[in-house]
C-alpha cells in the first residue's frame, strides 16, 4: 500500500479481520519494558496482535488486525497489519510491541507501510470502519448472540470488533452498531480480547474443516 | 504449601490444570528483555502461565499451571502456579517471567513457595505426574480426539498436558501415554500452547454453564 492509497485495496485479499480500541493505548513514544504503564495497556494490543495473526510455527496469511489507539499524546492512530505480507514479527508481547512503537514514529496521516506488512495512519475507527463495506462486522459484547450459533454459514469476510480491558465509550459503541450486523458473544464469562480472538479463529477453522 | 509437603495436597482445590513441558525453557537466569532467546522461548511459558488462568478483570480460581522446565543450566525444574493463591500477577509476559525469574533463584528440590501462589521443586514430569492421581489426564497432540466429543460430562479433575513448540520427546511423550486417559485435540490446525488453553477453557466453560 502506497501513501495515499485507500485501506480497502488491502484488505481485498483478506477474509478475517479483528479490530481493537485500544483506550488509553500510547500513540506516540513508550517504554518497551513498560508496556502495561507506559504502553497504556500496549500488552493487551500485542497480544490481540498476535492472537490474530499467528498459529503454530507459521502466520494466518488470510487474517489481519486493526487497533484503534487512543490513547496520549496523539490519538487518534490507527494501524493495520496485514497476516500475509507482515515480516520480521514474532509472537512474543516485546516483539510486537517494537514493531508498533517504529510505525509510531511515522506521523503520516493517510496510511503508510512502516514495516513489511504494518501500515498506520491517523484515522480514527469511523473513517477504519467505512473502508471494510466489503466485510460483515460482528461487534464482540458479552451479551451478544453466541458465536456458535451462527452455524454453518460462514460469511465470505467477516470483521469483529472488540475493545480492550475499558470495553468501548459510548459515543464510538454508537457508531460501531451502527456498522456491525450484529453483535456476539464468545463465552459465557468475560474474556479478554486476544482470548475472544482464539475462540473465533477456532469456530471459523472447524467451519472451514467441515466444508472440506 | 510449606517446604517438602507433596504437590497434591496443594492441588486439592483446583479443578482444571494445564502441564506445559518448555524443551528449552532457562532453568537459571535469563534476560527479560529476551524471553524468546535468552530465556529459551520463555515467551511461550509465559503466555501459557497467563491464558490458563486469566480472564478479563479476573483469574480462575480453580485452575493452575505446571511448566516443566527443560533448558540450560540445570534441568529438570517445575514450576507451579495456583490460581486461588497466587498474587501480584499480571497477565504481560514481562510480568509472569520476572515472577518466574524469581522462583528460579531458589534451588529446593522440594516444592518451595517463592511468592504466594508460585511454588518450584526439583521435579522431573514424571515425579510430576505422579502427584496427579486425583486428576483425568489428558494429552494435546494434532491427531488426539477433538475436544468437542468429550461431551457432556465432564471429569471433576482434569489435566491436560501439552508441549511447547517442539512438542515433547519421544521418551517423555512414552511417560505421558502410560498416564493419561487420552490424547486429545483442540483444532484442525496446529496451534500455540497457549491457544489450546484457551480453547480448552472455552469449552469447559460452556460445558458449565449448561449444567447451571
Amino acid at each position: 500500500m502506497s501513501q495515499g492509497s485507500k485501506l480497502s485495496d488491502e484488505l481485498n485479499s483478506l477474509k478475517k479481520l479483528f479490530i481493537i480500541v485500544g483506550n488509553k493505548a500510547s500513540t506516540g513514544d513508550f517504554n518497551l519494558n513498560d508496556l502495561p504503564g507506559s504502553g497504556g495497556r500496549m500488552d493487551i494490543i500485542c497480544r490481540f496482535i498476535a492472537q490474530s495473526l499467528f498459529i503454530s510455527h507459521g502466520i494466518r496469511e488470510d487474517s489481519g488486525v486493526i487497533t484503534i489507539l487512543l490513547g496520549e499524546p496523539d490519538p487518534p492512530r490507527s494501524i493495520f497489519v496485514h497476516g500475509g505480507k507482515v515480516r520480521y514479527m514474532s509472537p512474543d508481547e516485546r516483539n510486537v510491541a517494537g514493531l508498533i512503537r517504529k510505525a509510531l514514529r511515522h506521523k503520516s496521516e493517510e496510511w503508510k507501510e512502516t514495516s513489511p506488512g504494518i501500515f498506520i495512519a491517523k484515522k480514527s475507527i469511523n473513517e477504519v470502519l467505512s473502508d471494510l463495506n466489503d466485510f460483515s462486522m460482528f461487534y464482540l459484547r458479552e451479551d451478544g448472540r453466541d458465536i456458535f450459533d451462527l452455524s454453518n454459514e460462514p460469511e465470505e469476510k467477516m470483521a469483529f470488533i472488540i475493545g480492550d480491558h475499558l470495553g468501548v465509550k459510548e459515543d464510538i459503541e454508537e457508531l460501531i452498531l451502527k456498522k456491525v450486523k450484529e453483535t456476539i458473544s464468545v463465552s459465557p464469562l468475560s474474556l479478554q480480547a486476544d482470548q475472544c480472538v482464539v475462540i473465533i479463529h477456532n469456530f471459523l477453522d472447524r467451519l472451514e474443516e467441515l466444508e472440506c
